[in-house]
């Protein structure tokens, strides 16, 4: 077992609920130890949450800036911190860590426009960082063995991506119900001062944009987007249908939506090629769908047959014992802390680490960006 | 039992494969004597079809218009004729019968172009002719129970539609290797002069568009096409990635592909309004998937609990043991066999039958055609 | 296309399930012309039946006496008769067509007991008569197929196999229930005197029991039954859990049910040997899942890759187009009329053909005497 | 968050499978601190994996009896001890903690026969111990869910219950094959000496059976086991056919195989009853599938509508978002970690946790030892 890494957390306090998945997905493995954060921009609930989460009362900052000062000052400081706050904080808090020399793990969408994409991408680069963004879903077993199967040729030439991510929380007015449970975590989502010009675009849309360039490999050359709201009153999209010209002829489209009764996650990719097809859904991450062209499908299942060893690399149990979300996070975690530990002995390559990086946060920006100027172009295409 | 239709057939020779379809359909429900013949454009092949089939001599024709010719001047007359030829002859032959006064049962799409398809819309009334279209997935019994709990409201208003209908079968060359079985039906499929301006947007994707209007009742406002031959030397559209603004305020997309290894005839449509989603697949046709807002997801089974009247009156058998495309294209035939009895009657009301009519015929054209305008436009969007 | 085949049919009249299933069965292939019938036990009723069905009124009997008597009188007689009644009235009735000479199709179960079975077997031997029971599972495309891979070797030696077949529909107390549509068919499927000692077991475990036969070609050495009523007041089982030891060592066990609420057909079969494994569900009947040990599971579907050609001979339409239950049934009848037609011919090899014999029913009979046996003696193993 | 629980462990050192998972289940909700052990029966292996895990050298230990000896003087002495060895170690080293006042987290299945299992249950009742065994599917949120259902009326008496734990990865002779990366743990599950009498029906039969228990809360009256070896040499059953008459007249059937190609771990259990059925897969463990009779089917998905508080409050994440094998396990160890908190404050009631318990591993020994004992007199039936 590898060395452990000091993690700070900024956001993640009671109530939030990506803040408690960093937490699990940084424990899986053991690979770190939770030691400092600023819990919240309410100082109040920010130390309260700290408190509960069992970080010493020295390194449970009422503030981020306060955080990034001190525990830059410790002999014992944090090798990392993860934040995890609304969008719109993402750039001010990565600025200050990475100014400090900090590794930066973020949670997605990076940031709130490209031009603070293009600031954290200067400043990873020239504060040498390991700026790793959380797409989680790329941490899936078989998300990993898709993209290998995609570069061994497996399925010939991409012609044809069909994505999907399609929820439906929001189908009522979630944000305006003040009784409701999901209400805080509505709220930020649909209010573009905190997420950005994207709603479900940016929300689930960019995974989704993330899973095809991660699995594929290919690069948007055009892009069309047709962005609704569909929910009377509210600010941001609600339901995205795009289509992507990419680099070297294949096409693709991408439908996002939180107003589609009877999704939960449906995170779908399904890609064609010239020689086969390949076939993954979310809610069942074990399992990819293969088909030779011109033979039968075939199920592999996580470390079962066909199951490459890429795959079988960053799973914990048999197949058949069903890994999940949670494991899928770890392996982002995971691969962070040996990252980091590479860093610290100088021989960091990032060719060898497949977890996204800034410069991935930066696409998803520009997917966001971009799908909003084709919007408002009457949908019409635009480069990429 | 009602009274049994005498049928004619131009068509559906030896080798084809459509043709068979209809004449299993036919005889289903023991509702119709096939009687008369002209089963292929090569006379010889025509009458050696003929014979096969056990039609007599004097009724097995040659070619269309002498069977039409012939048939109009018998006592004994066929009431219709079902045109299962390449889609290049759908227009001389309904018109040349429905001169003579038959009701016609046409294979889609309708014709080659909008004004072949007005002039038959034209002659079906001038002609008082009972004129369907074999959209047959229009029969399937959980299609019609989709059609009827939306007109139910019990989905609430729809936003967003997700249809997609994909094949592998033309992945690759398949209508220059003369050696395959399928060659024959890739050819004229691929073949302009034969299939019109649309290929895959044309052989299938118009199901699914006719799908989405019977189900839904939606009609198009606007349209965007984005059409793909991605198999080297092909003439026509074998990918098709289509966005529809609808009447109304809701959205939809199509996808249409004979390129996508691992489909063999996947016909999916998702329907999902304020209170309530729906979700119907062709390869598992007894079963519906109904989601409303905040309750569990519903497997609604042909014929078991939530299976509506309008559903279980086409159904024959008892839930879990399944009906397939047969029994759905039977129902077509079924219906139209009621529907001509009723004409003959007097009292024929086309609202009574659910069959697809020449009126969606054409609405089918214009949208081959309306795609195709709007691919030659940068994909642009068009008015429907 | 072959000659057409002269049907009878005794039982079948209005409000019966299963004679309308064969007289569909009979026309999909255009195989049959039913010709005349004593569609009911009640005079009248037979009359009204035969005459909505068209059938001319002199070849429309009051019982079937009358019919064997004049139709083995006529020039034009029928060549089979389709025995469609309750299981105790399939003994005199075929009895008494076979003696007269006619060719047999009859439902299963063949009897009320091996006696009569095993007058059955007799007669139609000694009168040389073609005899098939209507065990249409068998017909499935991609059972067949099943069965060929057996044969094959592509799972190697058989070791184990489950079966089961579970409806839900006698969960309560139906056949009492004299306002229910289903109450006539369950009152005599769970009366002794019309449907023999076994209920559920008979009704559909014989079902599943000869299925395993038809695949696996394995016949069982012991036998030990666990059969229960649980409905109080029902005369026979509507539970039946049975394991089978076969001759040459596998093992193999049977779960039928009527009162298992969530399965409306649900039969399913998996089969496992030691090179690989087989599983096939009747309600999704064009999928054939294929394991080889150590590598992915492969879907087969029927007329797809991996499906051979005795299924794709039993096949009409291409992949993906669903065929069902009819289609299945309609595949046991169109053997049948080719036998007849060969039988006529005077080159009948009935290891040609494979739809379910005389003896087959015999040993479903077995099935079912075997199984009370045991469980009339504490459920203890017993010789087959 | 509650107070962190201090945890030993016995075996689970480099190469063993088991380990692992119990050290990242203990992680998952940070409930307990690993810092102890005697990781393998052989000291070195012991010390070099005790070291990998970051033990400190006075707690990593070269055996058990040396840890339970030093660990009891320490002031800061383990809260627990996970015993994560081959079988036959259970009881000598659970009796080993027990006399020292360790609370024990144990593997199943609990011992080798009954009257170890009666030891260990005495030796924690006279010891005052809180001992858990981890049959870890009832950690299962929908399993969970089932189990309030199950007492909730919703499916009405219990009649049928079919369960069933197939695998396939000792279809051949593993346990021989020295080459094999799983020979290690094919080796002593079929070696007597270190399983106890049962093989495959010791290794998952037992799931099976304790998730009947669990769900339902049937309890056996008489069992009847069908067991065989079929991999030539093996000294214990590969494959097991058991019949269950329970308490109260329900009747139930536990097929478990470890033959079985194409079953990595399917376990399945679906229970009838005179209301509704419940059908639930651990491979796809996050639906639950509920039929109230005469309806529709419903997916109960976790943490979706139809969850109930009681599995909702052992989930972490979304509906949508899978959970799996090791979330499930987790459940097992932070419901052990609240016990004993309550237990050190002086309220501890069993009643209050679900987590099975050492009463629960000699049921399991039970099952296995009469199992053995019907299969020893022609598979009849016996007491349980």
């Amino acid at each position: 077992m590898g060395q452990k890494i000091k993690l700070g957390m900024v956001g993640g306090g009671q109530g939030a609920f990506i803040g408690a998945v960093h937490r699990i997905a940084s424990r899986i493995d053991d690979r770190y130890e939770l030691v400092a954060g600023a819990f919240s921009s309410n100082p109040e609930s920010a130390l309260a949450s700290g408190k509960g989460l069992g970080i010493t009362d020295n390194r449970n900052y009422q503030n981020f800036q306060e955080m990034a000062e001190k525990e830059s000052q410790r002999e014992d400081k944090i090798d990392a911190v993860a934040i995890v706050t609304p969008n719109h904080m993402h750039h001010p808090i990565a600025m200050e860590f990475m100014n400090k020399g900090f590794h930066i793990i973020c949670d997605k969408p990076l940031a709130m426009n490209l031009k603070q994409c293009e600031e954290l991408v200067q400043a990873s680069q020239s504060n040498n960082i390991l700026f790793a963004l959380t797409h989680n879903y790329t941490g899936y077993p078989m998300v990993r063995n898709a993209k290998a199967m995609c570069e061994n040729g497996d399925i010939g030439n991409i012609r044809v991506i069909q994505a999907e991510y399609a929820q439906d929380w929001l189908t009522e007015d979630l944000e305006n119900k003040n009784d409701s449970g999901g209400n805080k975590q509505a709220s930020w989502r649909t209010d573009p001062a905190q997420s950005g010009g994207g709603g479900c675009i940016g929300d689930i849309g960019t995974h989704a944009f993330n899973l095809i360039r991660f699995i594929t490999g290919l690069e948007p050359h055009e892009i069309n987007a047709e962005l609704t709201s569909f929910v009377s009153g509210r600010q941001l999209d609600d339901n995205a249908q795009i289509s992507i010209r990419f680099q070297g002829g294949a096409k693709g489209t991408i439908w996002s939506s939180q107003v589609a009764p009877g999704n939960e996650n449906h995170l779908m990719i399904r890609i064609y090629g010239d020689k086969g097809g390949l076939e993954w859904c979310q809610e069942d991450p074990n399992y990819l769908y293969y088909t030779p062209f011109g033979e039968a499908k075939r199920k592999i299942t996580r470390g079962g047959a066909g199951s490459l060893q890429l795959a079988n690399d960053v799973s914990r149990i048999p197949p058949g014992h069903p890994e999940g979300y949670l494991e899928g996070f770890a392996n982002i975690y995971t691969e962070v802390a040996d990252a980091i530990i590479d860093f610290n002995n100088g021989n960091y390559d990032p060719k060898k680490y497949l977890f996204p990086k800034v410069e991935d946060g930066l696409e998803g920006i520009r997917f966001i960006e971009r799908s909003i100027a084709s919007n408002a172009s009457n949908s019409s295409w635009v480069n990429f």
